[in-house]
């Protein structure tokens, strides 16, 4: 161990109005009184581990290295759903065993599994219903002071991972891609990458037929928002990497009526 | 003093929007610039006393002895009500004597109150209108520093307690108990304890007649969210250790059309 | 440097659901893992720049000397703004030239401006959507690690200026006004200073005639919300120093149904 302090981030779909997320880090604080705990949201949808999931993975690529991230969005909470801890190359993730942590331990290079069940690595009383402080803050919180996950429990050889839809190119010639996330200014996030654009021949500056929300607009592919006047829409490639249809000073989901989950339809537009 | 950094929470009604709650973070960062600055919540309902008493007293259990409670929910500022410290056999509280301390400092063991007036340990100015920074943050932040809670007013024999109403088990046949709080989930918690039910002879698998809101329902007693269908009521014990009545997957609070203060009857249910 | 870890504050529009702030607190603490990071308010109205001003106008004024501040409110993100270092006789301030450092900045007495331009101190990637995380965040750390605002590009001799009213006092007579924050209480926080109302000679304990909202009202002067009956309105000089018109125990801007920039008019009511 260096002289930097471990860090943990929490996110979880409890919010910041009730006792919840303070007793997570008060469980932390206890076991390992100098971590830096960093909220990543706590205003995740009730039980929308989709949404977890990428947020998670947006924000636990900027971390350093050696990181523990614990993540609690955790409709089955008390069934048999599994607490699992999983080492990457890079981190730790600590959470429940139901998709949530797949996506951005996966990206990082999984090395290990274990399930959560030593009982010197959890609170003495487990709740029914708060797994987040009871088993998941207490482990991390003891692996930040030191302790291998592997010590945690059993190995596992397999885990749960989310179903995400890939956007497709078809014959060449469109995307069919879907909005995966809604940000709080509006933005559409999609799952099409700056790769795929490329496979169309739709560039920086080039327009491009977009069908989003039973509507077909002409939109360019703009470097920044301010490249169209104030309530105009545009392609942006947003800084998660991703394709996103936004609206310059404004909200794009409101105006075009969309929601997580619609399709989004991209052609080139070709000169006549 | 040992080598961990001492802590001190913050629990008040001002929300995250305003500069409030971060004035008070530097107000104690300039005086004890290794304090551990923990969030308890800011989300209490404006000058709901009650309500911060509730969450006060579920998370101040879980931080570690010598923890600095700083608590703000004020409607009196400005006015005679006096500031306090009140030292238990665990930690420290300080904020408004207007009974939101009382409840989880006396559940620690109290040792001493005192009035917090040594102009020393406060602002030079003290504005009318915010204690929370100029009184309670910089007194708290004095005591992280070692001075002792006795140095900084004289002592108090009295001070005020808040009223709950307590479950009242009749005729050993039924509970008469209260909705003390609803979380984000929309969770309701109830006054009711495990003694209490098992006064009734209600145990884990059981079910219960419950009168709530207007309606009366039968509900199980069970071990996890996940024992009933999603969409379907229960009655579970929380991590507050507590009965509430909970919607798998759903919302109580608004499905029951249910509110805090609200009365919920509870009887066993024979087998005829 | 002595002892004392370096305080970075945050102030933003982004909220708290988004993974932007975490990933802004992930680049700092993986340059700088000594820093202490307070947040001062992620719930500005998008691309509001007065509002995030007044916001950090009042709260920088409590952190120690040295502290850094970075302000993210930043509609023109892309767009030729620059983005700059601001160094003042207390502290440094990072964020877009559009006006939201220069009021805070300015009262403190600005040394310095620099353009944000060498690229040992921005990230390697930097994305058009997100200077917050790539710019603005990676160089406050690097100058929480020591290195001097000179170093991060040329010094800038002017930059952009908020314009905002100013009271003025009209033949002695009466104060022509605005509002210029509502805060989550209700509170409508005027730019009339107490030594404007002196003016007037207006005291503590006085009664003025108050034209807001299209009404005219008998307001009393008072040390604190207590000192008229719950649901009355009065005058108080909030903890801001500045004249606001409040609600005892009630919601100002709700109940007189006035908004951010409307005018307020006070005279100063005569014996007859």
């Amino acid at each position: 161990m260096d002289g930097r302090p471990p860090i943990i981030t929490l996110l979880s779909d409890f919010g910041l109005r009730d006792p919840y997320v303070a007793e997570m880090k008060a469980v932390i604080l206890t076991i390992c009184p100098r971590a830096v705990i960093v909220d990543i949201s706590h205003g995740v949808r009730r039980h929308d581990i989709r949404m977890g999931t990428y947020i998670l993975y947006r924000a636990t690529r900027y971390f350093p290295k050696g990181t523990i991230h614990v993540a609690v969005v955790d409709p089955g909470v008390g069934t048999k759903r599994k607490p699992i801890v999983i080492e990457t190359k890079r981190s730790t993730y600590v959470g429940p065993d139901n998709g949530l942590l797949a996506l951005p331990a996966g990206k990082e290079g999984i090395l290990h599994v274990y399930e959560i069940r030593n009982p010197k690595y959890i609170l003495r009383e487990v709740s029914r219903t708060f797994h987040g402080r009871d088993i998941f803050s207490c482990a991390a919180a003891h692996i930040a002071n030191g302790v291998p996950p592997s010590k945690l429990g059993p190995e596992l050889s397999d885990f749960v991972k989310p179903i995400f839809a890939k956007p497709r190119v078809i014959d060449g010639e469109r995307i069919i891609g879907e909005i995966i996330y809604i940000d709080g200014f509006g933005n559409l996030v999609t799952d099409v990458s700056p790769s795929e654009l490329t496979l169309l021949g739709i560039e920086e500056g080039d327009e491009a037929k977009v069908v989003i929300g039973g509507r077909t607009l002409k939109l360019r592919l703009c470097a920044a928002y301010g490249d169209v006047p104030a309530g105009s829409p545009l392609l942006i490639f947003g800084s998660a990497g991703l394709l996103e249809v936004s609206i310059n000073m404004g909200d794009a989901a409101r105006s075009l009526n969309v929601k997580v989950g619609d399709r989004v339809v991209l052609e080139p537009l070709y000169k006549s």
